[in-house]
């Protein structure tokens, strides 16, 4: 199988790409560094990685910029961070991509316990992830010539439990091998239109 | 009780004005012909509506713009009308309107079933819909002064039912007075953080 990965140099993305790698061909995307670069919140830019990677089977994506604060002091902008980037980032990376992703392929986007379970300062972030959850689900419904789509929400993941702490009190950290498998069993299994909770 | 209503003259609006005006002094805003003109859309638009109305003890919108078209077809910009209406809008009542809430006062915002259980053309609907409801799980976390907020959303209303029947096939409609209860029980309830189901 081939596998476009974006956001592959991140905590999640490293992880996914060590349990792909071996048995497919993984072609990393990101902002710079990348085997393809592309900017997510940039339509054109998505247009060129797509064009520029050809053939493939499964698109995922572990990237997507959102922003923390308290609700009082956000600003329009900075929910816009999150709207333009996590949010329409991953919706135009399905939306310009069903065109180009090969009969059957799959997409597996990225969202989080935030939108279920809240945080003060998540405001922006539960926002965004409540809106890709609905996506997906809708999306599927509309995918062509038999294309799936589904997104993994995970919550704390263990290697990153300690430094935020004090942001998920009481959150039960899940393994990263965990996390790692709910984009495996998108991408490898036959569902569609799933929110995978690894929670 | 001295109550703002957004989008009073819309089929849903119209009766919870009536259910709540017999006994509270109810201040209709919309984009004209209203007590108060207001275009959600626009920042500074609420914030002249907040000054002109004055002391308020709830905000209600059932109000918001979104698009419906199939997802091959949705450009981004077609997104853009749910994401800068019914999204934003209805997020930037809250954000701008906690500032000028009453102590205790409640936020009451509108969202639907296409959140949960989308429709093919609900693509963009069913994305902004999620996005508000996982927005007000999360804002009633900071809201200021004892404020509260919650999201009712409807499945499709009886009044409509047959227009929008091949739409939604399969859907059982409710009735209008289960609706606007949902409306009622936010506003004169206790609870926040509410998505109201009327299912």
């Amino acid at each position: 199988m081939r596998i476009l990965l974006i956001g592959a140099s991140g905590t999640i993305g490293k992880r996914i790409y060590d349990a792909l790698s071996p048995k497919h061909e993984v072609v990393r995307g990101g902002r710079s560094g990348a085997d393809v670069e592309v900017d997510i919140t940039d339509n054109l830019s998505i247009e060129d990685m797509y064009h520029a990677v050809g053939d493939i089977d499964a698109v995922i994506c572990a990237a997507g910029p959102a922003k923390f604060g308290p609700f009082s002091e956000m600003s329009e902008d900075d929910m816009y961070v999150g709207i333009r980037g996590k949010m329409m980032g991953q919706v135009n990376l399905v939306r310009i991509g069903q065109k180009y992703l090969n009969d059957g392929g799959s997409f597996t986007l990225t969202t989080g316990i935030l939108a279920d379970e809240p945080v003060p300062g998540s405001v922006g972030v539960s926002l965004v992830n409540g809106a890709v959850n609905s996506f997906v689900v809708a999306a599927a419904q509309e995918l062509p010539r038999g294309q799936r789509i589904n997104v993994v929400s995970p919550t704390v993941v263990a290697d990153s439990a300690e430094m935020y702490a004090d942001f998920f009190p009481g959150f039960d950290p899940v393994s990263m091998d965990r996390v790692v498998n709910g984009y495996v069993k998108s991408v490898m299994g036959r569902m569609t239109g799933k929110i995978i909770r690894v929670i």
